[in-house]
């Protein structure tokens, strides 16, 4: 009962993630052909895209590895109550919210004296980082919604670990209000980087089944 | 079989409600950064915006608890037929209408003397409320479509409890002829109040788990 | 094994009909406030949408109803190959096409003159009815990749329904020749139809059902 | 837990596929009908629609046979490690992409001396098969995430199968800077032609299938 919960808002999630990365694909806007007389103008005005698709690729990985963090955490969450899915449902708004501040960043990218849209764009992926820190807190507090036999040595490390995201994500927000370029590409680096300490953190994962499983027998 | 076709009805039902639910986004226009010369600019632009975000979160938690909802009561409905199928394709066809009248009520909430926006709006909040009664309904008369040993005191429990779904939604409709924003705010905490009582429900709902178990048991 | 392969070729069916159905909602223009001065303009401007809502409603059923009845038909097919997936894509298509007909119904529903519109309207839902003909004729013939132990009888009873799809869309697309309101209304019409044989069609599927667990048991 | 994360991953990748698929109809515009006067003109008008339905019919199959491809790998692949979620990522960025260069493709098709808008559109296909490439290279690399008992002669034959999908596509790319009507036949005809060898490739994954289930029985 409890699992077949946890895996249908998995599936909801799933589906909000997908169509909310697909969707950033629609700020991408195709040269009108009427005002183009040659190839080498093509290739000019698909050339002064290039902050359109800096920003797509950036929001992309974000939410693509926000969806795999999402993913990891809920392997280890077994049981759901109202808050964790009023606190996943904040989660999922601010994700459903990103390509607007993409199609903002895109715009003003290159205007080198502006900042409000880096700002933005920052502050959105801050306030996700803090979200999601939010909702592992909530679900792992004294082990509330996960595994009955969980490692609260394991969530520990978790924690610290989660820590950082908001921190570095702070830094991310701290740059955008003095070069928005920087920020991006700071961004993504952190996108790609919380792709990685999953290595470490599945390790740990793992060692938590196999001792989970062993509970398991020990109660039978 | 009988799990199995309520299995795929939730999924596609997952898929609409995930797919409308982000769709929202697209009502958010980003002010275009010829006519604005200055970060000021920029942010008064986007502060003018503030109603469209206020239909926007409004309309996100009504059909992020529309979805809760609908995922609460299909843990208690086991089979499905034909008018069942049929009802949710009409609850499924008022969620996917929302984006409308939300971007109407956006381009229409300051306009005081105005309220045929709000009355759409929070009259396609009170069809969906009622659809998702009737949905209800249909599927628990007299155990229908429910486990084998539902417990009709349940049953009967949040039947009342759901009664209020639609009267609640009936005032939010009849403030909507007097006052826009009241009608909007007031639309809000309703999809957080639905949110709630769920603990309520889900605790009915655990100890009829149980009782279900327990005749299953004395059967075999 | 082959289950599996059914499942994940069903789900992204599911995703596909949810996505169309859901893109819909794009056609309908909500009116610019600049343009209108009063509630009574405003009701004006919505009322002369209703085309644009008499296609949308049409569509709309038509799509929920096509993935009822492919739903129906994947209870019956257990096994998938290169043919049933590429028919399969096909009928996707077309159902993903299915937005661009229904704006161009919208546009043209009242220019009683023009009957451009309602052919192509009509003409797509002809294909996909043949489509889904053919998927489920191609499945079926000689049990091809129904359960081991299928009923022919059931099976040649329903080509027998299944033979009417595309015959009465052929009617619905005769009549858009004369007729773009009266061709509309018919597909709504067939919509709503092709929804209620399901209850016979389901009798024999449970039937079948028990023949099949029962010719199970004396396999083993 | 192995099959569980794959599950989630191959979730994850169909809904976006799905969605993908599904926004391509966007580019279709429908003509505006206060600048047409008669059926004749609609019809005029729709058919030089034909480059963008072309575009359209060949993203469509395009995606839906990755789709399909990357099904059948993950027949096969039972484990995932964060390389191959990243490479995952990249493959799904490419496929979210591709409504992009489509609606390019579609503006220029008719425009014989122009092959940008061909290069584009054949570039990305070529990425998508590269990475697609990588990725089933990177799971099977001595058997790495596949199942245990995988038969190293079949993952070499697929492999062999696998290394004409970026060749081929390669051709499509030549053949873009010449002749852009020849590059999106030829693009269609790979699309359908990666369609076909499934099923000797399926007949192999049968065989390992058997040989797995032998190889379990033989452990116990």
């Amino acid at each position: 009962m409890d699992e077949k919960e946890t895996g249908r808002l998995e599936a909801f999630s799933d589906g909000v993630f997908a169509v909310a990365i697909t969707l950033l694909v629609l700020n991408i806007k195709v040269p009108e052909p009427d005002k183009l007389l040659s190839d080498a103008n093509l290739w000019k005005a698909l050339f002064t895209q290039w902050p359109t698709l800096a920003a797509f690729v950036t929001s992309f990985f974000t939410i693509g590895i926000m969806w795999l963090n999402h993913h990891r955490v809920f392997t280890l969450i077994k049981r759901t109550d109202t808050s964790l899915i009023m606190i996943n449902l904040v989660l999922l708004l601010i994700i459903v919210f990103i390509p607007v501040p993409t199609e903002l960043l895109a715009e003003y990218l290159l205007r080198f004296d502006l900042h409000t849209a880096a700002i933005i764009y920052a502050g959105t992926f801050l306030l996700m980082a803090s979200a999601f820190n939010i909702l592992w807190r909530y679900a792992s507090y004294q082990g509330r919604l996960l595994g009955k036999h969980v490692n609260m040595h394991l969530v520990r490390s978790i924690n610290r670990q989660f820590a950082f995201g908001p921190l570095l994500y702070l830094i991310c927000f701290g740059l955008a209000w003095f070069n928005t370029p920087v920020s991006l590409f700071f961004g993504l680096a952190l996108a790609l980087f919380f792709a990685v300490p999953g290595s470490s953190l599945r390790l740990l994962m793992k060692r938590e089944e196999i001792t989970d499983r062993e509970n398991n027998k020990n109660d039978r």
